[in-house]
């Protein structure tokens, strides 16, 4: 880290002083100061070397004396990309590969509401050959008095179903640790005919403890959705928490940046990310068109909203979708009607499947350079 | 909850036909229907009737043929003001009265460091006559290798010394429902020696599993601090959320909105809203101005802008001051340079006595009129 | 325009006889009442009639009484695609058809620097067939001390070139109205060897008084930025002032938005609105990737960043692309950093067709359902 | 400035070169190179000195082995407080001092729209003591169907009543150049009874061909609005190009941002950057309530917001209050409803004298320490 101290700095002032004091009582970091004398001005730099990567930058900001503030070293230690860093950008989970390379498609409810629901939804999804899906247990609702989602009780029916129909992989938002306990006795009760991706929601992106509870267990990998209101350095920071516990299994999720900006979509869709975290991070990316956009808005040609808002993650290379569908959404409790139909599930794989022939061709074209 | 569906809506045609029947599904809500026809076009309401309360306005909003959706109930119905509302707007804990004409300074540590820091705090406050304080011991952070509070281990000697200097009541960041119950065991250790306002964070204003643990007990109040990246209206169903479970005490927090708007202030101060909350809601309003604004700058005239900004909160009637203050803050590990020295505090108190009374004098002209 | 009075409003009192009396003033609008009583509450709606299109909604929201405000009929009656609308959204100029059907590519220099660059700029968009490009002359810049482009004395050169190399259409920014002229006498002094699309950037987007002056004309299209700060709905509103000074002719360009939630991009790119833009107006859709994420980073599968953008764009429908190139971009005068080398230009542009044609594949899926 | 290049760069490298070649080719800059060998890395950083005013920090960022710029020397040249700067922060126009020290309240109509009106605005003005006032001629509105202003025909009596009832300054938008020279004759041929002060609202704060006009010209000051979507640098930008034509009589307006954080107020009230402003430049600073806030609503003890928010920028300094009045605002043709009545007008300036005077009381504190 690098302290870029205001031009002219008194050497011999009290401010000075003060900020020597500051560096001096961090813990096992050294400070060592480099002046530069030039026709106008002098620069003074102080370069912080040691255990700086406990150090915020806006609190050293803050301390007198300073201009600017140089991170020099990755923010990401365990999620970052490193220079010749050879780990690998993917991970198996019961069977299902999640890589920066592949592209998986989780169709599914977002809240589950009866069985016969859930079982229309998951026959459709074997019918399409898929083998994952979305089933939210656990709602975190704005309005107190909104529905909160069927919880633990529809987990049994819901487990038992999904291996019956030969899903893998069920992503299933959670807001508390308990329910990964949860969960996971259900599972076990079921006989474990499925597997679990614990989905942390746009609404508890910083709520730690929730992101330790799941960084310290192994047993699930984890769906982190950005969180809105803050950077995506922050987001991603979020994703560091849980991988600093000792769970790299992280997908993380562009699900749009809540802004009247975004009107009339529900959500600025924020998908020209999806490099940037491919970039940043080994962390395979999901988007979440269905609550970004928040509509069945179509254009002249007949596409769906939620169609070309999918289709623009996966032309830049997105490695899963997140995506409502509900088989009868005037009936859904939450979000209904953003679902799509199941009806229209084979034309929105085929849809994808065209997007997806494309960047690979495109992926291709760059490699040949 | 009116429903006002599009212009000339056929009320033959399908997309009807699924309005009435998701309508329809909805449990105790009647729909009447009424038809204007006018010479350009036929306009159509449906008036839902009954437990409405639970229906969100962007579901609704999201049927087929609607326009668009009015909510005319309240959407606080415990924390609101309503017509002929003659609940109190105060409450009181521990001998200090929280109340919507109140006005109450929470000077303190930002992050408790060291016992010294700490009794050097408290010790300053009892010399200026004041008996609240800021303590954090548990402290989320974006980073997940910075500093993140002594936890439980400060407990004991904070709530012994905010005893002995006479101190009522700790206002205290929790970050989980474990933290309640530390804080609870530690006080009973202590003999109760002092109380303790359960602080829930931005980060958390939607963590409704936290919400409802701080709503379920009745020993505590809470201080909630607006969400950033909402709206006030969500934050303030984050409080309508704790009140819901049981706990009215609640005091709501303004800290700034996180955009670069704000820049270079660390947030952009949001205290125009105090009113905006006042009438909205029984809840007394708090403000922090330390964390809205971030800096020690001042103007030519001497005076910081954190105490600008305090000022700003206080004319406008605000109820609670959140303060960060440090008796070394080049020392802190938390903050440090945005706080206040010790030496400044009687000169601080004093320049919000100056405008308190100038508030009050401006309640008194408009009750003259 | 549909005026929804706040619940149990009294007839009688001194607010709803106001709001009476404002309703009475307005010109040429006739207001007409409607009573619902229900057993909680009676509703009342008042439905005005006539020349609405010149009431605000936000100024009849701010009548006293008022809850609501609902304006029934479009706001872009000139732009906007209504029911049973049959007029083409299409145009054509100088040679080239600009449709919400087609796509063209306007690649160039952000500024123009000096004759060889531009020379060397359009040379290469002739060796790739392509007949249009982007030249700035006239360079709003944030700093006055900024170069602030080389204005009308670059004019001729540039003019003479783009007739040399076979250019149809020149996109160029213009600032004031003066600027139009300058332009058209440099095209009828060269000959008129070229044509030019009139740019309006995104910090004039609401300088009416540019937007009267490019919508009195009809010798040039427009090209009209989206503007940072204000919705969607603002800025197509701009584009309906050209529209309603009698030029129809408007290609509307999404250019990413202004906010640090887009960091580390310069802007949060936007193209998710291409399908709202066309489904909304007639209007052909720009996306310009270049200022959207301004930078040259990459992605680990070797496509950068601005290419991941454009694909976005045009898997979704955009149907003109504005992109900066330079020859040496380490010299250009203006955001010469972001531009791409001449040398990416075939691969830029075999990208571009891949991507194009799995959008018609896409559009031909839809049209099969 | 200062460029600080990434981490290890290769001095040999393709990159470097490029950076070299991209700084030799900078006009009047001399680039010196600085290493400094660490245990872990080299880091190297390139002081640019001479004529790098004119170098924008985002172009410096994107060249090849940039990590981070820093532009040591001000931005602000003209209107900017410097180390050692004596220059004033007041300047007289017609008889009116306006100062860092000083308040002066502009009281007046939004738009002017009767004759009657104007002539009930300004007794009200005169009863009280008041000699300046706001008065929109030219109005921009965001739908072109909406009224845009009398424009120049009211001119004539609104500077004959102005003189009449002893205004020495009318705030007045322009959107347009020529309406600098419409207000000039007109004021002539009434014989200069009053003077004007030309305001540039937030829609054209970076319509530089608009700044540099009113730059120009010394007879008339300034009062230029801060705009929205850009920060607050870019807005004080927009005041140096003002200055750096010429003319630094400019008063700087916060009028809100523009976000849905601001709900329910029409924007998000930004006056806590009212001592910023006065920090960092010499420029009076104003408030405008009315936009900011954009409702008549009150608080439970009776104060309305827009007193609120006004006292809110006058207890931290403000220096100029523009504010709508209206005689009767359900007539007013443009943001009536926000507008205060005149019978609120001594109430209004009673409640601003009791904040200024706590105002002066706080820096009387501030200056005893």
């Amino acid at each position: 880290m690098i302290l870029i101290l205001q031009p002219n700095v008194d050497m011999r002032g009290g401010e000075y002083r003060r900020l020597m004091e500051a560096l001096g009582a961090l813990p096992n970091v050294q400070a060592r100061v480099h002046h530069v004398s030039g026709a106008e001005q002098t620069l003074t730099e102080v370069y912080l070397i040691g255990d700086t990567s406990s150090l915020a930058v806006e609190e050293m900001q803050a301390l007198p004396c300073i201009e600017r503030v140089v991170r020099v070293s990755k923010v990401y230690r365990v999620i970052g990309r490193h220079v010749d860093d050879r780990r690998p950008s993917s991970f198996e989970y019961n069977g299902v590969t999640f890589s920066q390379d592949s592209l998986t498609l989780f169709a599914g409810l977002c809240a589950v509401d009866t069985r016969e629901h859930v079982e229309a939804m998951l026959k459709a999804l074997q019918e399409q050959g898929l083998n994952c899906t979305r089933m939210g247990a656990y709602k975190p609702r704005t309005n107190p008095y909104s529905f909160q989602g069927h919880g633990r009780q529809c987990l049994p029916y819901v487990f038992e179903l999904a291996g019956r129909y030969g899903i893998r992989v069920v992503a299933m938002e959670i807001l508390h640790e308990a329910h990964i306990e949860e969960i996971d006795e259900a599972l076990a009760q079921a006989g474990r005919p499925t597997g679990v991706m614990l989905q942390i929601g746009t609404r508890n992106t910083q709520n730690f403890e929730l992101l330790k509870s799941v960084g310290r267990q192994q047993d699930y990998p984890v769906l982190l959705k950005r969180g809105f209101g803050i950077t995506l350095e922050e987001s991603l920071s979020a994703a560091e928490y849980v991988a600093s516990e000792g769970n790299q299994r992280i997908v993380f999720c562009l699900r749009g940046m809540k802004t009247n900006m975004g009107d009339p979509h529900r959500n600025l869709v924020d998908f020209a990310h999806v490099p940037v975290v491919k970039r940043l991070t080994h962390m395979p990316v999901c988007i979440d068109p269905s609550h970004s956009v928040g509509t069945r808005e179509a254009t002249p040609d007949g596409i769906l909203d939620v169609q070309h808002a999918t289709a623009q993650g996966v032309i830049a290379g997105a490695n899963m979708i997140l995506v409502d569908f509900h088989p009868d959404p005037a009936k859904a409790l939450v979000d209904g009607p953003q679902a799509l139909r199941l009806e229209e599930l084979p034309n929105f794989i085929e849809d994808i499947r065209i997007v997806r022939e494309a960047y690979e061709r495109r992926v291709g074209l760059a490699r040949s350079v």
